[in-house]
């Protein structure tokens, strides 16, 4: 099997760089703007400790969204379910549809994933840590046994200097009463925690405990296995931005994608996959990534809806 | 297996009955309204062709909206992918935005099991068939190799009396042209549809190519298996109402509920499970056959997220 | 002033025929989108009997919404104020909003010019009369005191077969319990009463009571001065779609626009003004015909605002 | 006629301190909340110089939104008609229909006197004066020949602490490029505007100018007549909040509320009116003090619509 994998990543690696030319690169702001389009990288770490890799594999990019994993994964293990009270599991649909719900439902946002839901996790770890990006960042230490990995500073405070979408979010929960601490502060550690480096093998390893139950292989328990059978849960429903039914049906597997154009799948007690390409379909997903998943998954034959 | 399957359904039953005072039987037409609430059913089938049932599992409810699994199906196998033109596969949200995004997305409703894709798809029986409603329960009558299941005349013309939303709907998205027969047929054939009743056995067998790749076990293929798995990916997004990510978040099985109380769930490769229970909560769905699914898969440790 | 009245619409009317290159036609149903486009006419009816016209003032088109003003009469005569239970006075924004609208405020349209609040307004009539469109038929031939004025059939019938869109409304609000007669009666009469073909020269003169207290010069008394005062009211916030705030702030006279091209204006105590042109702009209000009557107000200095 | 309406004043006060026990003082800030709520005053100022009061027309009460129309003013001084690039001039429909249309509309808010328009105002302000609540202050001081009027320091303390779902709107437009300032210096400056603190017989006579083509009597233009005809129209279209329309059909006058309770009405040509009392209905509006402008007009038979 093993041999296997890397032949088909090394296959995969070598079709998908023909579809680095479709799509836009993220360019809300310079930093992601500025990525060179026509990379390519993709890695499978196994619960059993292989890890496969292809293509620009170990490239660090902005994980962006990726990061809410984290986020998320940290303030459940400090909460547990009292975290629920002020954010829901449902699926939200458009960002348009977003803060009209978020009026709706008086400022508990839709799911952990939308930015309204990860702005309440980081209004979260910015009550429990004097310095909450610093703890996500640790947290992925943590979870790859070595220190390597940085946020990047520059993306970061360009970010924040593009920050008002979320800054209208964040205030709107405030005056809800769903957000506690300042905004100003929340912005700066959620902008850092999105501004995190890491290439897809990193990305792989780091998620793995949600392929192993909550235990990160090699390492320690990280969540109990029900909490880790519903942040997959949430990953299918809710990880692709507006597209998440659409990776369902494609692709059959839990993810969680970001505009640096990463895509993180996991296969329940087997992998978990990251794939990397810069370019973006008009729902913020990553073309290339997106298409190298999909056929991994179909080729292996591996997804959750069998 | 088979009996520990057996004495727990048989434990979910006596427990169950206790949940059957919670929530409120759907009023909206006096035939559902008036159906005696405490009663309770739960029924397993599996792959390999064993029935397992305890409570009132061979009693018929109005199986409403489960009756959009057996429409979607069977206008799958006559249209194929083209269908996708014309419905999404995408969660919506609340019902409220359902309408919203309908008018956003210029009449193309977000996935076949809100209400305006289930008109699509009876739109499109519509084309293919002079009586859509008879095509659906012949194609159920096939699925269980048995002609016993029949359409409640009361409760469909008790639906259509009380169709004014439906049409509402209807009529919205012909406007788009996204409806082509006239709104009264395709009203006459949805509330028939709807009203179909049938048993947790029948449901729970009819419903087994889902778990079997596609093929009805003992019978013929009905699906090819990537429509099967594309099918129990929608059932997980968008099958429980506004409640679906909840659902998955719960159970971590794909499931469609109706407002009559019944609930079917696939457990991929393995086997499908219905639960039925008047009294819903205020997502529309069967509060004690929810608790029933939800338990059996904690216990079995069946989920599709491990 | 009467000369000067003359000679303002001829330089008005000469003015006009230039604009009317610009906009479009409305072109949902083929009798409306076949009118020759290069057309203007325009009259003013004043309280002690005067009538003047200039360009096509006698040429009938298709009242299209102004026949709401009608409606909207004859239904306060025979309700009074109960009819303010059913339908609201506020503004609505777009169309768009005016659904999302109905749905937060449980079926009660925002005001009795946007469609939901007409279709309500057709229902009262409805219910009084066997054939509601005559109703309002011969009230406008009271009111101009000759039974000349007609439906145009092929309108009427065009106008039907592409009401999906008002069919749509009209069952939302009849699942709120805010229609009570047949949709499919309600939509005839409603159709067949936007059918009414009148020429600007007629519409001026019909119009009159609203500038005359509710007396309609050298006729009857036709509403209580306070409700000729509070429908002027209504046309000022509710008259032009989703202009009326812009026409308020161009024009300053209470108008109600059609998008047949024609556009009705009250000077409160003076006179009535109708002018007409076919083409229309994006919010479906005639260009020349605005202009036109905005021009004769800033050049006399009639404006409800000094 | 002078001894008329002070007679009729006395009469209103009279009778309008019972309805002072009906509806709620505003109470998101302490400030607001503490004010004696059975409290009622009224002052008209005429264009020929004349001043009558009746109950407390000299206690001076928050303004609030009614500083809107001066902020507009100013603004529209020194912008021109460039200003109706960034708002638009039509009513909005209810509060959250105004951050609907908001996206919908990118970032252009509907009018001046919803609290986004309003911030767009101050911004502009912000841009051209280094104080601008200042300029405003002063503004009105130039208005009424005298420098008594100050702002409240408690009030605009208190109010920029609650300023969340400005804050919000003031980001979500920024996000579109329709601020330029620091949404921080625009908060204050709003808030502090907003906390300008006036009597009944103040405002009535600073206001004058609107009832008196753009030229404050006996001090000088402050607008072309056309512009105060303008702010007339929008006052009457967008200036009671979501009851706007329901003003218009009662009253018949261009008015300005705030949520501090009092209200502003225009008679064009030939006075204003100030009403004031704390307590407010569901709308934001004074009870006592709407009344007593309805009272007024109707005994007058002062309104536009005749």
């Amino acid at each position: 099997m093993s041999a296997d994998i890397a032949a088909l990543l090394q296959t995969i690696a070598d079709e998908a760089i023909a579809l680095t030319d479709r799509g836009a690169v993220a360019d809300y702001i310079p930093a992601l703007a500025n990525v060179p389009p026509r990379q390519f990288g993709i890695a499978v770490a196994t619960v059993d400790g292989a890890l496969h890799r292809a293509g620009s594999a170990d490239q660090a990019f902005s994980i962006q969204s990726i990061s809410k994993l984290f986020a998320l994964t940290l303030a459940l293990q400090r909460e547990g379910d009292d975290l629920w009270q002020r954010v829901g599991r449902e699926p939200s649909g458009t960002p348009f549809n977003s803060l009209v719900l978020l009026e709706r439902e008086s400022g508990v946002p839709r799911n952990p994933f939308v930015n309204a839901g990860a702005l309440v996790i980081t209004d979260v770890l910015c009550h429990r840590y004097l310095q909450p990006e610093r703890a996500v960042l640790e947290f992925v230490h943590r979870l790859l046994s070595r220190t390597s990995v940085a946020i990047d500073p520059q993306v970061a405070r360009s970010e924040r200097l593009h920050s008002d979408r979320n800054a209208a979010i964040a205030h709107f929960m405030r005056s809800f009463g769903n957000l506690r601490q300042e905004v100003a502060a929340i912005l700066d550690a959620y902008c850092a925690q999105c501004a995190i480096a890491m290439s897809c093998a990193e990305l792989a390893r780091a998620a793995l405990f949600l392929a192993a139950d909550g235990v990160q292989p090699g390492a320690a328990r990280v969540l109990q296995a029900a909490d880790a059978r519903r942040i997959n849960a949430l990953m299918l429903t809710c990880g692709a931005y507006d597209a998440a039914g659409d990776f369902a049906f494609r692709i059959g597997l839990p993810t969680k994608t970001g505009v640096g154009g990463g895509i993180l799948a996991i296969v329940p007690g087997r992998m978990s996959i990251c794939a990397w390409s810069p370019r973006l379909d008009a729902t913020g997903n990553s073309i290339a990534a997106a298409a190298a998943i999909e056929r991994f998954a179909a080729t292996t034959g591996l997804s959750i809806f069998r």
